[in-house]
């Protein structure tokens, strides 16, 4: 194999767009990647492509003669949510390594699917763009609230409601915000972060109960105003509130465990570790109203948080020399299964137990799709969204 | 009139035995209240009363019989939840101005009963003993909030896990953590005070959806965790979150406004004002991943926290001079309605629109009452509990 991997991408708009530019005009970006060929159904993107990536890009107009033309070994699929799966299949059957864009699709159906097909190509490096996992922040809190060191998970509270979106960014392409275009508001477009991270942190909970409000705070269909109660298999329980509705919203992650308090926000980790274990403090304190001691406890962590290009350095590692990935693509459906189930339960107005009934979501979905009326504005504004990365702000 | 009021306190436990053990001990602390009688069912705490308070104050084994012996003006009603109403009603039927410990009741029913008796008793001064009232913090958040310079509250969410007790506490009081004793847990006894402020800052919601555990933490028959969604009729959501499980929990309050956000937190409020409101920016804005400027604003309060001191000084000023209360004993039943409106949701498992159904809830909670394993430990710990408050860590 040669030392660097040949590139395609399938869609450059937005997030494409970036990516694209990034690697033509940066050789450090991913110094093992070399962007070969871009595809989009689009010939206003494929003008601005041949302009800003230059002539030795391969511009298509359609993605399946990209991937049949020879000329990659591996492909990022960063296009509308409904067709990851679809292009990603296409992909792994022509032995090509797969890179999906978050949501890994919009419906666990499907991606379920998507995961049964990348079981048949075992050669194929298959990953997620899940590029907040590459925050030390996160990484960190994993370590600390997986390491054993603090007993049980009791309450995993994420406020997180810094996505905020005005009705501009709403109608600045046709297919956002609706049933049909992007199945699904905040939790399919901007929470996927959270979600995965959520369950890579403190695993996936068995019982979701979500309370929605469809276009609050916009003119849109879809959800825009979210507060998500949760309960894990071990008796704890989980708060997920986010919204695009909060012009100054804030980001707030905390975990309360059996020996320790761990909380993310504003860029920072704190951990309040306990002298001893609540349930031993509970059991042989004799002090009507005493708690345990505790300290706060200075972390390092590695500093490191490079976001994308870590994503795709890690996979372009993973093709090459077979190291680890950042998150394997597999590991698309868990986050998905969190925002589905949470779909659902706004949809019927009751808790739902996981697994999930899939079908009766589809369904569900299936109906406010008929339903759906897209914008038809027409108008497609593209915007560098690289400033909008990065932070846990 | 005498320039100071004579005052008993019915119930001389932990709450009661630290006003009486202040009032007499410390001149300054109500300089216009005298403490001129105590009764209380346990000799004990009668003994305890004659060798800390002084001969000089009157001792009773029955409420009734110091209500009727002519030498207390005024009454602090500092007994189990139960029977706050009917000793509050005993006090008004005799012109003896009273204050009611907090929660004003177990059950609204009740409650309603005694405001409707407080109306036929205009000349009483009746006061709800709501000392987190008199936090400068929150006064100043009630302020901004109302003020209607940052115009409506889009979401109110409080997280309040602070309130721990290990096992000890639950077992220092047979009627403690049951629901013939107390009529419910961390709702009834520790939150009181947020349940009030949040609906003094923010006003009540429309709909109230809660998941409680029962004895999660604790070996107890109440809720010791409990996590609550609201919606308000403007649209605004709130989550409210509590428990007395976590050893080293949060007190974090958060308002979302048109303009604003607010937050109080590790005792102190922060402001951060928009220059324009999100509704205009959303309709005016003309980029698709922009929000408004914004800037903290340093916010300045009187800095006065008095808690129980403030709010019997201020009783006094009403009784002498008509000043204004801290709390009107009417307002009891907002904070009271919230917390059974949380019990009905959790006991039904389902949504509970306000007004609630109070004969249901009642029944309700005579299941539980009829089912109610008080301990048998016959055991009551007293402690002095003056360094548990004031904070809002």
């Amino acid at each position: 194999m040669a030392d660097y991997v040949r590139l395609g991408i399938i869609g450059i708009g937005n997030q494409g767009g970036n990516y694209s530019r990034s690697l033509t005009s940066d050789p450090a970006w991913c110094p093992e990647i070399k962007l070969t060929a871009v595809a989009d159904k689009n010939p206003a993107r494929l003008e601005w492509a041949k302009a800003t990536l230059g002539e030795d890009v391969a511009r298509f107009d359609d993605a399946i003669a990209m991937l049949d033309s020879g000329l990659i070994d591996a492909c990022v699929v960063s296009i509308p949510h409904y067709d990851h799966p679809k292009y990603v299949m296409e992909c792994m059957k022509r032995g090509i390594h797969v890179m999906c864009e978050k949501p890994a699709g919009v419906y666990t159906k499907q991606v379920r699917e998507m995961n049964e097909e990348a079981k048949k190509h075992p050669e194929v490096v298959f990953g997620m763009m899940f590029n907040q996992r590459t925050n030390c922040l996160y990484r960190k809190m994993r370590e600390l609230v997986q390491s054993g060191k603090y007993g049980r998970v009791r309450r995993a509270n994420w406020l997180i409601t810094n996505w905020y979106r005005s009705q501009f960014y709403y109608d600045s392409g046709d297919w956002r915000a609706t049933w049909s275009g992007e199945g699904g508001g905040v939790l399919l477009n901007q929470c996927p972060h959270q979600l995965d991270l959520w369950q890579w942190i403190c695993g996936m909970p068995v019982k979701v109960q979500s309370n929605m409000r469809f276009g609050q705070w916009h003119d849109i269909e879809v959800e825009d105003d979210v507060t998500t109660y949760v309960e894990y298999e071990n008796g704890a329980t989980g708060v997920f509130v986010t919204t695009t509705g909060d012009a100054h919203g804030t980001n707030r992650f905390e975990v309360q465990m059996d020996k320790a308090r761990i909380i993310v926000e504003h860029d920072k980790l704190s951990l309040l570790e306990f002298d001893v274990t609540e349930p031993e403090w509970t059991r042989t304190n004799d002090k009507p109203f005493a708690t345990m001691p505790a300290h706060e406890v200075e972390v390092e962590t590695d500093g490191q948080n490079p976001q994308h290009v870590g994503v795709v350095n890690a996979w372009g590692g993973a093709i090459l020399r077979g190291e680890p990935l950042v998150a394997g693509g597999e590991e698309g459906i868990r986050g998905l299964t969190l925002s589905n189930a949470m779909h659902l339960s706004a949809f019927l107005g009751k808790p739902v137990t996981l697994p999930f009934d899939e079908d009766l979501f589809y369904e569900e979905l299936q109906k406010r799709v008929a339903a759906s009326t897209r914008k038809p504005t027409g108008k497609q504004v593209y915007a560098d969204t690289s400033s909008t990365y990065g932070g846990s702000k």
